[in-house]
């Protein structure tokens, strides 16, 4: 189970017309439970450029936040169609949309969260959205066959549905406490989250989409702060293609079913919630860029010894961008140099005295000179043919250390980009 | 003519071997008057691992600067090697080089800036550099077959020599005295100039490399400033791959033999210098771009109404580097939507209800949503196939312009960086 797995949850997975193959294009996750244990965390793309549920899901989520309106009941999503670039027609197609699921569900349409995925500047397809939701709410279910259902209707050009779970079991006085957490993603294209925040100023985009639930019974607030941190350990951390979409969307529902008073930000509890979260993020992550446009093989860079984090971080983000680094990956060479450069263009202190680049742990370069008995050792032949190449650079004697992942760049990548129309 | 187009200077092309092909690898050009009236610009990659000619580079510069040193009579540059990664051995072996030059052409070592592209990691091929200088230096001339010879040995992927040249007068009394400006260029991946500055923090990178001398009479300081100003509105605008290089250099030579008092900073005489430097780099970067790996044609986008220049040349760097939009050009497809969220990534406002793109003078997307009609203009299908694709993106109705030149990403990019070794 997926996004059914925690308590309170019902899916839907349903095809209304929009996609002209006619695959299945509608997707719906519902909580069933209370309001008044729920709570909800949003996460959106930072392009200044966003399609229309992102305009109304950045409402919704200061509602929330602000408590001035309840905890959202559901998320309606369809794929084919990503009802950006439509203007205000957009944004009245996509509330459209949530009025008209609203009373089925015997919610507001505020508790509604709308998302779209697919061909952008073309109208949302209200009509045969609206035709088909009573038999979408009538087809609500709980378990595999329904989990299954809702990945595969928000699926682009994935090859794969997209799921994970997780739960987490704490010591309650004489019970034990369980925490359940489950999840849909799609993405495959167009990958690159830089996510934004609802307290700090943007920190760290594709069209990627993600939806979590969970049986926590937890403040908005405080999963916010979860979900963020989550996202900054997971999806911000992939790159296909280096182009942010205008819809990136992270959506995180939680039920509040687990008894007990709601866990608070500092706990042992939170921390141990917070990083489950992460664990399932990082988890449908690596599947996005596994399944990545034309992508092959798949790399992680780990930077080690930079000044800062963020330094550290800026210099995976150039490791994971560069086509040249790519390239080499595809062409199994290991191209240190390429590696190294790339880092160096952060714009960041690389101290190339105390350097040294490993990949599949054989060390090639070592204080700015590469090692030139590595390059004919067969174990690094042998790494650079896996399906995940590890490249581990060291930068310095600083604190700093990130990891990013990355995937090859193939002529497949060309031929599904070169003939595309959004 | 190119680098010898201006009074003053000789130049050859020679082939030493580092090359395995046995293709022309060795360029000098020097400078034949007095030091006096003679001065030096010198612009280099903002790549923290820089190769060993950048780092003597930045010395001579220092010296050049403070006038503890005269201005530079030579620069020496190899192609086949270089030079970088190769650690304390490789600053040595570079002012080795120097070092045999110097005597052949009467001068001191730090007169000579040496300059090398082309595999890393490999010690210089010293010995067989300085074999071949006496008679480098006795083949120095002045003509296009010198010129042609000098352009030719700075090659490594490139499929065509690079050169320009421009001259300008001004009425001085009675006489008119005419200012000549020469060049050659060399440069085909790892294209992405980020070049520096002697004066600022960094502002503004592969392997570019270009040589430019003048007769123009200016000092050093006064000739970086101009050289600075000309890289920005240059070198600066072009991305292949994204991925600046490690030894990316720009060097300025001026014979200071037009007549006449050297001309300053804030006059019009500088300004007009300042322009037709700038044009000679403009040229040779379109050039460059041109004859980007694998590209088969070019883009230029231009985006008006941002907040400030800068955030209109941090738009321009999202869209030149987004591979969606490189393949959309490359598939000839008039995809709007890619290239508006691209510009839309810059972490800079934009303001759709404002925005416009044309394409090919062709109004696709105007306030947020795309223009239907026009996506089956047929002068947009004709603005497609051109050479050079023109994407004019209005982003709001601030003062800020800038542009930017890109080049399509086709399946022979991948050929040619799946399978190269540094």
């Amino acid at each position: 189970m997926a996004v059914t797995f925690p308590l309170g949850f019902l899916a839907s997975g349903s095809t209304a017309g929009i996609k002209p193959s006619g695959k299945p294009d509608l997707c719906l996750i519902v909580r069933t439970t209370d309001d008044a244990r729920a709570s909800c965390a949003m996460i959106f793309t930072r392009n200044a450029v966003t399609g229309a549920p992102v305009i109304v899901g950045l409402k919704r989520r200061g509602d929330v936040l602000s408590g001035s309106q309840p905890a959202p009941r559901a998320v309606l999503i369809n794929s084919g169609n990503s009802n950006a670039a439509t203007g205000r027609q957009g944004v009245m197609d996509a509330e459209a949309c949530c009025a008209a699921v609203a009373p089925l569900l015997s919610c507001v349409p505020h508790q509604v969260i709308p998302s779209s995925t697919g061909v952008i500047g073309r109208p949302l397809p209200v009509s045969r959205i609206t035709a088909v939701l009573p038999a979408v709410v009538n087809q609500l279910a709980r378990g595999d066959a329904a989990d299954f259902a809702a990945a595969g209707a928000i699926m682009t050009t994935d090859t794969v549905p997209k799921s994970a779970r997780t739960e987490i079991s704490f010591n309650s006085g004489d019970s034990v406490r369980t925490i359940r957490i489950g999840a849909i993603a799609k993405g495959s294209g167009m990958i690159a989250p830089r996510m934004d925040s609802a307290f700090a100023p943007p920190a760290a985009s594709a069209t990627m989409l993600a939806f979590v639930t969970t049986d926590a019974h937890i403040s908005s607030v405080d999963l916010q702060h979860a979900a963020e941190a989550a996202c900054g350990g997971s999806f911000d951390r992939v790159n296909v293609d280096n182009h942010p979409s205008c819809s990136d969307t992270v959506i995180v529902l939680a039920s509040g079913e687990t008894p007990g008073p709601a866990m608070s930000r500092g706990t042992a509890e939170y921390e141990a919630f917070a990083g489950a979260l992460r664990r399932v993020c990082e988890d449908l992550a690596r599947q996005i860029i596994i399944d990545g446009e034309g992508a092959t093989r798949i790399f992680k860079i780990t930077i080690a010894g930079a000044t800062s984090d963020e330094a550290a971080r800026r210099m995976c983000a150039e490791v994971v961008a560069s086509p040249l680094v790519k390239c080499a990956i595809h062409g199994q060479d290991p191209n240190w140099g390429r590696i190294v450069t790339a880092a160096g263009n952060a714009g960041v202190w690389f101290d190339t005295a105390a350097s040294s680049l490993l990949i599949g742990g054989v060390e090639v370069y070592r204080a700015g000179v590469p090692i030139p008995e590595a390059l004919t050792d067969p174990k690094l032949k042998v790494a650079m043919a896996a399906k995940e190449v590890s490249l581990q650079l060291t930068v310095g004697v600083g604190p700093g250390t990130w990891w990013m992942l990355g995937c090859d760049l193939s002529k497949d990548y060309i031929t599904i980009n070169a003939d595309y129309t959004t």
